[in-house]
């Protein structure tokens, strides 16, 4: 157990993330109503807004207006995601109220690229080389490689540890090329493959071939086994997690309409907490922001926690 | 990783605990229907029905046309619940189609010992030792202790290892006294409590002052952390778990309306298989009888391998 992390980073996707698998267009307002609301609960790291063209993702056409209309707190680095110059410089208008910083992106699954990226790996690396080049002249640090479908890909099956590790020395060639100082690296269970053991073996090949890369991990809870990876990742003293409110969200191109999303943020720090990890989060304020979600949304989010409730009155009155 | 389990052996309670919750009466034909469909994935044993007091719990007063109607495959133990001598005999009316082996049963918090089994922990002592009585005269062995509200209780609070353990203690000196053989313990997280490190404390505590006990685990996911909490049971080398079809349940007693259930059987099974852990369960079996337990309570249930799906038709594609 020597392992565990103190404290872990957690990175709040809901805003982001969240909304793009609902049928219905989110209403700005609510967005900037949900932002303010996880801003209660204090996340260290929040990704509240994507610039992606409105033709390709209609639901984010008015990334300025949330952008420009939540109340950022002091403390919490508000972040957007981006994939081109067009979205970086629509991005950059907004540095005195967002953290700009550069990642590069890269799918495990030769298939999945295809479907999500619309490049196979080739076309990709190019592809990032290009967006290096363009942070570059905007100032714009690259520290940070994402990697999708790290554990199985829907379209392609199972992921071999040798298969990401494979993409992963190519975009750490890449980066190094290019003089980016990667720091960190996110290892993406995009469409929910990921168990225990398979977490334990990927990170640990990991850390062997970068001692000094942080790890990330991005988890879904597609088949239920969502919680249960973050024990594992936390157990081999991963620090930094993605996760979303509720449990919303929910990858849209890996063909599974009606699956649950990302893990549910408020479970991963009830998670930490219990076992006496810090994440600075607020546990009963993150659960009024994944009510306020499930309101937007009109549908049972899959949280358990946010229906079960914490343990905060039951102590209180014990 | 080496105390991980080969094999484990997973009791399916979704016909007897998980309908308790529901609000409408169950159809008996739909409880008799979810039973033979649960046998198509042959679990090594399954819970089918509790014989208590029609006016405690109406919703079983067809235990009888239950326990007459299913049909009893090779290969699996059916079992049935009793509380009193009463229960008992209704039981053993089914002997041919029971498996019918005593346990005695405890509540590891006071307050929840009241309210659940309506005795405190002394007169609980009392009415032990007379079920136990019943049992020998019926020739039935008491094998099983199971502890109640093993790692807290929404009435009381944290359950500390020792005083769950005190209470333990009550029990084994009971079941020597009256000369039964237990052979294995349930620690039951009744309302939702546990979390893996609490899991580890208690499981090893039980472990190095009764080493030849098996021990198993019952576990809620009330509050998203009930896969997380198997897991560490796993890892302990836990290899007997209770878990209800589709994550159906939860504890009528518990003051929580609403709450989720126990941990879904199909992400056990899912979590054990991708991990190399065989159960005997056939998945997608189980997968289709999950599906027929959320058209009869007509809600969603709380399982998400359940609306995410198994791998399994995507590796065939792959």
């Amino acid at each position: 157990m020597t392992d565990l992390p103190v404290r872990i980073e957690i990175t709040e996707e809901g805003p982001r993330e969240g909304f793009q698998i609902e049928k219905g267009p989110i209403a700005t307002a609510d967005k900037i109503a949900l932002i303010d609301a996880l801003s209660a609960a204090h996340p260290p790291r929040m990704q509240i807004v994507s610039f992606v063209s409105p033709k390709l993702v209609p639901g984010w056409a008015d990334a300025e207006a949330v952008a420009a209309g939540f109340t950022p707190r002091p403390g919490i680095a508000y972040t957007a995601l981006w994939f081109n110059a067009q979205g970086l410089s629509r991005a950059l208008a907004f540095r005195d109220r967002l953290s700009i910083t550069g990642s590069i992106t890269f799918a495990a699954s030769e298939a999945f690229s295809r479907k999500n990226l619309n490049r196979g790996h080739a076309e990709q690396m190019a592809a990032q080389r290009a967006l290096i080049a363009t942070c570059r002249s905007a100032g714009v640090p690259v520290e940070r490689i994402a990697l999708q479908a790290a554990f199985g890909c829907n379209y392609a099956g199972d992921v071999e540890v040798a298969q990401a590790m494979a993409v992963l020395e190519d975009a750490m060639a890449l980066a190094a090329e290019e003089g980016c100082a990667i720091t960190k690296v996110t290892l993406a269970d995009t469409m929910g493959w990921a168990d225990p053991l398979h977490i334990e073996r990927l990170v640990g090949a990991v850390r062997e071939r970068w001692p000094n890369l942080a790890v990330a991990l991005h988890l879904h809870d597609t088949r239920g086994l969502g919680i249960a990876n973050a024990l594992a990742g936390l157990r081999m003293g991963v620090a930094m997690f993605d996760a979303a409110v509720g449990g919303l969200g929910g990858c849209p191109f890996a063909g599974q309409p009606g699956a649950p999303g990302n893990i549910a943020t408020e479970e991963l720090v009830f998670l930490a907490h219990e076992m006496g990890i810090e994440t600075g989060i607020d546990l009963d304020a993150l659960l009024e922001a994944a009510a306020l979600a499930e309101r937007i949304v009109g549908r049972r989010l899959p949280s358990n926690l946010l229906h079960g409730g914490s343990l905060t009155r039951f102590r209180k009155a014990a």
